[in-house]
């Protein structure tokens, strides 16, 4: 994924959040500091939430570990639940709580859009638009 | 004050609150946006605060009222306590939340060191390390 596309996917749903009334700041942090900064942060005073956001051109994105414990570093310190928000090109946006994901031996975590579709969650079902029937795992 | 010089302060606060287990993130969001940013965010899960970060050279510093009600209607959209941090050169660090902000009728507000050495909180009192003795004022 390119840095700029990233970007974009991460400011559209800073939009989008902002527009139902969660407030959300983009975090600077990623590239100056050794501490943990997820993409987004953002709540409405009752849902507080850290997203690592990801643009997939494919159907499949692999996730490093590393990047996973540290928004989880970060979201357990915050007080926040940690989401992975993952946005395909032409079909859109899947979210998952990181504690629902899979742990594999290997250093890198596979999401397919298959398997988000199954186990994820819209957006609307996210931020609770609807009952959040896919939530208990 | 300088961009600069600003950022370098907000660079300090920061890592002054994940040393004391508060994790914090910087905005991205100040300038490419026109939703409210604190330059800070941060908890430790129990304590939530949006921070807006002032470095100062003299013994006084004015803000304008935009920018304390931008401050306020993020922290109350996110769930957080709304503060300003002020430091000045070779005393340091001082806070004080806005809603203990005396509103005047002009278009800009005037915080002094006298004044915040009265009313403000040091970096130790702000996150509890002591007791809060000033929090009522």
């Amino acid at each position: 994924m390119s840095k700029v596309k990233g970007s974009r996917a991460e400011r559209e749903l800073f939009h989008m959040l902002w527009n139902e009334g969660h407030a959300v700041v983009r975090s600077a942090g990623s590239g100056s500091t050794t501490k943990p900064a997820p993409d987004l942060l953002t709540s409405n005073g009752f849902k507080t939430m850290a997203i690592e956001c990801k643009s997939i051109k494919g159907k499949k994105k692999y996730f490093d570990h590393t990047e996973i414990l540290q928004l989880n570093l970060f979201a357990n310190t915050f007080g926040a639940e940690a989401w992975l928000g993952l946005r395909f090109d032409n079909v859109g946006w899947f979210f998952i709580e990181s504690k629902h994901i899979v742990k594999s031996k290997g250093e890198s975590l596979l999401l397919t859009l298959d398997y988000m579709r199954k186990k994820g969650l819209t957006f609307d079902e996210l931020i609770g638009k609807y009952e959040q029937k896919k939530l208990n795992l």
